[in-house]
């Protein structure tokens, strides 16, 4: 199979297995399945296919949502945003893109790149930039193995377009997407600076829309079969439990169009007795187990329901649920001193070396080139 | 005469007439002039020809400052700024300017467009979209009148640039722009949606280059000849003396990327016993005699030293100066019900109805079609 055309059952599996790489954070997956499932009862196709595919010279574009997803859930997307910043941004560039993909496999970015590109016919490359979700466009693979950091596209629902044509350094793209996110109302439709094939090829993190795809199915067969699904998350991740227990607090603020918190647990069954306290920008950044810090960026922490294995994102947690506390190991394009610089926990304002948590398997592609 | 070619004593007179017309904002014209003075010294040209030598479907594009007047004191322009964003506008639409042209005559943004001029040895059209300084984007005669909102390029001195595609409004257009400049450190160059001849024609406000060369040419002309200065002002602009009198407090605040404050005098001379306030958002708003109001945008309310006439921003006011407080009629465009839904009181917040301060006179143009 050299394309991979997604069905609804497909867009399920997707949705929730990239819900919990999102770490608490990347928006709303099942508002962005709903409409992955209205294109394809509109008769459009979304077509995966293998990075190793592309020419090296192939221009394509990862696009999808930026802006706290606490406002996300209130202002809902027109539904062309993607679409019209992938445009705008192939104006810009004058060279149409021969594929689409996502910035960040974790959360409802894993799919509206999908939308986009069944609105535009296009497909969608098996690969990310993050493996995960990060709050900052900075943060990914690409940008820190010297992609250049323009131009990028914003688009909102009321027809407003920003190109950034030039921009000094990534991070300046970020403040000046994150500027122009926050004057439309906190959520925007962004496109990335084009990657080429060759770049993706070298810098992207492989085959995450099916390790999306299997984890989600993981848990739900899990389910069916009355296995425990936090067992199958963690086995399919090679992750590690880092803790059980019940929310007994959440601290949020929403500034510079950040979801900003803290949330505290209190231990249940073999951690009763202890507490875990995890602090959040968008995603969860950093996990502390009676003080000591013992997960942190960039491996994922993930926060399941105890029972199902149903994600919970910081905007959902609660005092009272009762989770599981998942540590997985993040893409060793991640876990370099470059990479370090910027998404490592000092990257977040932690004075702390990073400590890399597992190993990463590469996952399984399902599709071919 | 069909092109006028700047001296540097013609920048002299146009900086002085600049800065009295921008009612207290609009930005450093004595950096401005210094930077346009190099141009002459390096060679370069700054020529002004008047708007009727247009061809209906010529392309202007109108170029200057945005920001916050108190910050372009410390925070300097690299001075290619303006250049780069009239190329940026330039690319997004596919055509080249014929000519460049102020859409701010009052402060710093009279001189921008003459210094990228002359970097790219294009004429200045002697005209601009206010007759005056004021703070935000929507504030033109061109917008009010049905100038298309899109698209717009903004720059910074660290060389990034962004292009405002489209915009579904030109308070969008305002918003964007302003959020792009608020994260590029509270200034940047501002490259307005390009005009036509024929719009120029139709909606600018006329030989306002011209009207700041005679206005401070009469203010230096009446020191030189130890006449009132004061008077000169307001003969040549058929204004009003509304107050003389004593600086006794300044309160500022700078939010939104605005200086916004007031200012409260005590009267002097005929004025004795009297007190006037003055409340400013980058330009001077409102003026009110012991409490009642007596001038309103977008009438000019211009404070200048009492004896030199020398003008006096809303950043220089400080306890103590002695001033005169003039009122000068603005230009009929602005005075239409539908340019007072954008410029007049209510658009800054003022539950008040406009009362026009004189009658317009047409400036004198100093070059011929």
């Amino acid at each position: 199979m050299n394309e991979w055309s997604l069905t609804e059952l497909d867009l399920e599996y997707i949705a929730l297995g990239a819900a919990i790489l999102g770490t608490g954070g990347g928006g709303n997956v099942y508002l962005g399945k709903l409409r992955g499932w209205e294109q394809l009862r509109a008769g459009r196709r979304i077509r995966i296919i293998s990075p190793e595919a592309l020419q090296d010279d192939d221009l394509v574009i990862a696009v999808g949502g930026m802006g706290a997803p606490t406002v996300g859930f209130e202002k809902f997307e027109k539904g062309d945003e993607c679409y019209r910043a992938v445009r705008a941004l192939e104006r810009a560039v004058g060279k149409r893109a021969v594929a689409l993909m996502t910035d960040e496999i974790g959360g409802s970015n894993a799919i509206e790149p999908m939308i986009a590109a069944a609105q535009a016919d296009l497909p969608v490359v098996d690969v990310d930039g993050m493996g995960r979700a990060f709050p900052e466009l900075q943060m990914n693979t690409f940008f820190i193995y010297g992609a250049p950091p323009a131009p990028g596209a914003l688009c909102d629902e009321k027809g407003n377009t920003v190109v950034f044509t030039e921009a000094t350094s990534p991070v300046w793209l970020e403040k000046l997407a994150r500027a122009g996110t926050i004057a439309m109302g906190c959520t925007a439709a962004f496109a990335l600076p084009p990657i080429t094939g060759g770049q993706l090829k070298a810098w992207g993190v492989k085959h995450t829309v099916s390790q999306a795809w299997r984890l989600g199915a993981a848990v739900i067969r899990a389910r069916a079969e009355k296995r425990d699904p936090v067992e199958a998350i963690l086995k399919h991740e090679h992750g590690q439990l880092l803790f059980r227990g019940k929310i007994m607090d959440v601290k949020r603020w929403t500034t510079g169009g950040f979801a900003r918190g803290k949330l505290e647990m209190d231990g249940l069954a073999d951690d009763a007795g202890r507490a875990l306290d995890i602090e959040f920008q968008n995603e969860n950044l950093i996990a502390r187990l009676d003080g000591e810090i013992i997960c942190a960026v960039p491996d994922l922490i993930c926060i399941v329901d105890a029972e199902s294995g149903r994600p919970i994102s910081t905007e959902e947690t609660r005092y009272g649920l009762r989770v599981a506390v998942l540590g997985l190991p993040a893409t060793p394009l991640f876990r370099t001193p470059e990479a370090l610089a910027v998404v490592g926990p000092r990257a977040f304002g932690y004075d702390l070396d990073y400590q890399p948590l597992g190993e990463y398997v590469m996952p399984e592609p399902k599709v071919k080139p």
